[in-house]
């Protein structure tokens, strides 16, 4: 692989060579890269924005997460956000600190895993920032997005009765990060001898690690069905975090049934390879990125023919505490045990 | 001073802690903090988007610059992207990346500066992201801000004989970094001796490189005076490199007069006592922070008598290249001798 040291090209020959391979597809982008700000024309609609930090040795480790793999799931994840409003992602800004171990191919790497999510989604990007750091990588990505006034949704609009409803499976990412550590630890173990990370049947939670995808369809299910959820969110810090989210903001309590949480096979596979509780991990293992949203019991017939969300409980009363109902018959407190960079 | 370790709050509780002085004050910003996105209402203008990247040991120093006073920077210098397309800031957001060796009232510290910066300009916080970092600190904030669409201002829209407009002062900036590198490395030598830095008479030059601000009052007077210009950009890689941006997106000349650039009394002592070439450091010192613009040769009459803004050249045909007439009569041909931070 030919290497190119990034100072040969200087800040403003990496941008232009970065952003030469993007071309904008929404009527919306007015202007992308190339002046002192972009311009976005939404007309009658909302603005949405989000953004994310992501730090290497904090959030990704390049030892097993490829940097075009690393660069979708950085923009995936804005999207997300912007889905979990009830919007449509449209536009990102990329900014990038780059350490000197990093030559421009890697930083193409990074961009074509971009670009990818950006293709996939219908994404455009329009601006950012690229300097030099002292250590490492970082990202940082702003998302902006479009809403209808009367159908962006809320965190804090759940009512008492109101369904609570999860889409895909939970866990898988959790596990699929275990697995890339344990392998990562053989291997170094290994030393110089021969080694080839035990990988097969183990795709799926691996994937759901490294190359997550947003739930644009989840949306576009809940459009087709003319469902409106009371309140919605994206589960990056676990189920049972997020869920408390909705509760504290909407001022209500919830009851989820442990057999209702959707978990996939091979993350159940993982946790009894790993002794470790399944339950737990689908509440509480971050970086799902599926949608929790909460509908009116009227809507009951509708969602529970969705193929993209099924119901896993319903909102309560707020003095009724928020709580799972084990496939025992008992009930477990929330809690929220999401990831917290400052103490991990 | 009280120290909070960081770890004490978390992520939640340091988001909560710190946004909680923040007020919202534009009636576009329907949601600030607190969803997956924040929701903005432009109605039909236009929106504007700009970004800005700061990292410790690259772009600052906390052995010299006040904590505060770097909150208040990495907001005006985002305010200025949105001032130099003819636009209003309203919103940002904030990403921080923060090593172990930062309390929480050292955050603290910087919000109110960021606080401060939100309150003179009207802009309100709707974001961001915030964790923990291996090194250093680092601050990444997009600034959002509306534009009525015929009156956006772009790079590429400067024409032949138009007059070439700049307001404020140049090199003041890069003069106070001087001073402040110098007596650093004064103060290193002191060891534990007595010292207290030469700043006496220096105030205007250290404050140009601490604490900037954006030219608000320059867009003000522009539309006192009802002139839009044809192109603007701000000066953050000093007067040469800016012009040969305008210069080049519209296909373009230009001439400036040496004797028209705008120099204050104590950058020309300090560049003196330095020993060095004071229109070097106006062409290209960086952070200034001032807005370069052009105007129809019509307006003459109206930008001559400009408070804030002084005409220091027009441009012309390509073909006749970019470059300043000396004093002493000579042409000098325009180089981008801009900041890069992979080279320095």
């Amino acid at each position: 692989m030919k290497e190119t040291e990034i100072a040969e090209l200087g800040e403003f020959g990496l941008i232009k060579h970065l952003v030469s391979n993007f071309k904008s597809r929404n009527s919306s982008t007015i202007k992308a890269v190339g002046d002192d700000a972009a311009v976005i024309d939404y007309g009658q609609k909302m603005t949405l924005i989000t953004t994310d930090l992501l730090l290497e040795g904090i959030h990704f480790d390049l030892t097993y997460c490829p940097l075009k793999h690393l660069g979708y799931k950085a923009a995936v994840v804005n999207f997300s956000d912007i889905y979990a409003m009830n919007g449509t992602p449209k536009q990102i800004t990329v900014s990038l600190g780059i350490s000197k171990r990093f030559t421009v191919e890697h930083i193409e790497e990074l961009y074509a895993g971009i670009r990818l999510a950006c293709e996939i989604y219908g994404v455009d990007l329009i601006g950012g920032d690229t300097s030099a750091s002292v250590t490492g990588l970082l990202i940082s990505i702003t998302c902006i997005g479009e809403g209808d006034k009367d159908k962006i949704v809320y965190r804090n609009g759940a009512k008492d009765t109101d369904l609570i409803c999860v889409s895909g499976d939970l866990g898988a990412a959790y596990m699929g990060l275990q697995l890339l550590e344990r392998e990562k630890a053989v291997s170094k173990n290994a030393g110089n001898k021969e080694f080839s990370p035990a990988f097969e049947g183990k795709e799926y939670i691996l994937e759901r690690q490294l190359k997550p995808e947003a739930r644009k369809d989840v949306i576009e299910e809940l459009t087709q069905i003319g469902v409106k959820p009371t309140a919605m969110i994206d589960i990056s810090d676990g189920l049972s975090s997020e869920l408390l989210h909705i509760c504290t903001q909407s001022n209500t309590g919830c009851i989820i049934y442990e057999e209702r949480i959707p978990i996939d096979y091979q993350t159940a596979c993982m946790a009894e390879e790993f002794n470790m509780n399944l339950v737990t991990a689908a509440l509480n293992g971050g970086e799902d990125y599926e949608l929790l949203f909460t509908v009116p019991l009227t809507e009951h017939e509708k969602v529970a023919s969705m193929k993209t969300a099924k119901i896993i409980g319903r909102i309560t009363k707020p003095e009724l505490g928020c709580s799972m109902e084990t496939r025992d018959g008992n009930e477990l407190q929330l809690k929220a045990q999401g990831w917290n960079a400052f103490e991990h």
